[in-house]
């Protein structure tokens, strides 16, 4: 038994306590908000988020001092934008080195840092290559009801990231690890571009034969992204990368998704994003996206696509016209070109 | 202008002629119905295959010598069981060489041949690194209706690949070249056993993350296979991997998936057989894919689950269990060691 705390009581961080606390591990379910946690405790529930009873072995608590007592890992489940206040304070609360693994998915505006980068430049006393990234194909919900689950674990070193493994690992939750973390996170967080085309292609009445295209042409293009940052091509063939990508694209509950759809039809951004109510994680990806390609010298058109009709107003037809009559030319030519670079 | 003899007039047939003609050439479309090709021809329609109208550049044939007159392309669309036949009398027809492509998706029952290799057996006149494979995510309806659709075109011999795309790249069919011809062909053949496994765990009332599941550790192990078999695992990654195995896997008119479906829901493969009363390929693949698997001493742990599935009675759920309680590893430990020796 292992006592760990999570850090972040949304959806995810709670169904993730559900697997730690089923494994037997003492868990220690951290919220920024009194009421949430009080709740927790006294009911054991957390409705607003998940519709399912929570085990008795997850206690929550909204001090994080408290939270962190004594645990021997943590989990950082908190959205991306507060990554870094919350590693601020993890870092001056622990004593001793615990493992860190973080379930986040998502790039930084600007800096285009990924969670991990954030993570490691706020808590100095941590070694980069012994975070741990979580990311795999995985609707909350799913985990909470303990229907099967995939997921994989990456740490540059391995042997942290088998400690991850060991912590998660079930009859309904099985985890694969990685030495990727770049590869790992970099397919969790670049998903959202594609589920926003997917939305799109949608939007604009064509049919599945559109949408695989987009999606195929879409992970290849995030491969070759990923391979000329460093990452390993076969990544995006796996969980992190195809997975996420098929349940994000053919849910038709992903927000990005609804939000592509939404453009397709021809309706603008803004509108868009005032009838959504609520942040579209993929709008800030794409940007991202577009700033890394031109940085890289990478070839993104459907990413470029998306920013056009995001960000110029473009009409979605003409970016699929554009698309369609680029030169023609090998399937795989970059990324094959990027592999023998990296085995020669 | 090219003189292009398309051979079966099934849906997929007539599809890829339809794109032919809007490109400009003259297509032969040849069934060995008399009844179907003077339809064609009186009516300009298929309509038991496809409902949409029939451009007057394609001119139907039921004699095949009549149809191979004077082109300088053949198009083979007909069944798998159905090569041998066709490329025997095609082989004695034709005196000059012209272009050999197929379309057609398979695995030859016991001898395990694609259907490139069948080709090339009958039809001693050409050489193997000639011959072209077609294969992507297309519904024919999608591609009859000019919705935008992309796929590949694979030879050893990249220049014909590059004649293939010139003669069917369009504004809205869009082709890609690749040289591994062997890994398009595997992809292809291959994706309709994971179709079934995704039948599957829908008919057992799991959800999207275990599906997500199937599919990618499906992918993982098609790729395993077709590596270890001289294939690049990039393809696995494109069009006629991913991209198509997303078309067959989320589609609910998918032959193999409902026959997954009813497999999952309990019922046995005879009864499922008898109620869909026609030929469900990715069963024939199953076995194909497992007597490889043994040959070649690859691990594919979810076609053997299926395999168990089918031909020993063996109950869904606990193949679940077995693959869930597998020993842990690494996402993709085996093929990275193969793609090192590959590159070595």
């Amino acid at each position: 038994m292992n006592k760990i705390a999570v850090l972040g009581a949304g959806s995810w961080g709670t169904a993730l306590s559900i697997v730690l606390a089923d494994n037997g591990h003492d868990v220690r379910l951290w919220s920024h908000r009194k009421e949430q946690a009080e709740d927790i405790n006294r009911t054991h529930k957390n409705e607003k988020y998940l519709d399912v009873a929570i085990p008795e072995q997850i206690t929550a608590f909204y001090e994080l001092e408290q939270a962190l007592n004594d645990v021997n890992a943590v989990i950082v489940v908190v959205p991306t934008k507060a990554i870094r206040e919350v590693c601020q304070q993890l870092n001056q609360i622990l004593t001793n080195k615990v493992t860190v693994i973080h379930a986040t998915k998502g790039i930084e505006p600007d800096s285009l840092k990924r969670v991990s980068e954030m993570i490691d430049e706020e808590m100095p006393g941590y070694d980069y290559e012994d975070i741990v990234v979580l990311s795999g194909p995985s609707h909350a919900e799913e985990v909470a009801l303990r229907h099967p689950t995939t997921v994989t674990v990456a740490s540059v070193n391995l042997e942290k990231a088998k400690i991850a493994q060991n912590l998660f690992n079930s009859d309904t939750f099985r985890v694969y690890t990685s030495s990727d973390l770049l590869g790992i996170e970099l397919g969790g967080a670049l998903k959202n571009i594609i589920a926003l085309g997917a939305g799109i292609s949608d939007g604009l009445g064509y049919g599945d034969n559109a949408k695989a295209a987009l999606i195929t042409r879409g992970l290849a293009e995030i491969a070759r992204l990923g391979t000329s940052l460093g990452a390993n091509p076969l990544s995006f063939l796996g969980l992190s990368g195809v997975g996420d990508l098929i349940v994000t694209c053919t849910s038709v509950h992903s927000r990005n998704w609804r939000a592509g759809n939404l453009l397709g039809k021809g309706n603008k951004l803004d509108d868009v994003l005032d009838e959504m109510g609520m942040v579209v994680e993929g709008v800030r990806t794409v940007q991202a996206a577009y700033q890394f390609a031109k940085e890289q010298v990478v070839e993104m058109p459907i990413t470029t696509g998306i920013y056009q009709i995001l960000f110029e107003d473009k009409d979605p037809r003409k970016v699929v016209e554009q698309l369609m009559t680029r030169d023609k030319r090998e399937e795989m030519d970059d990324i094959a070109s990027l592999l023998n670079e990296r085995y020669s």
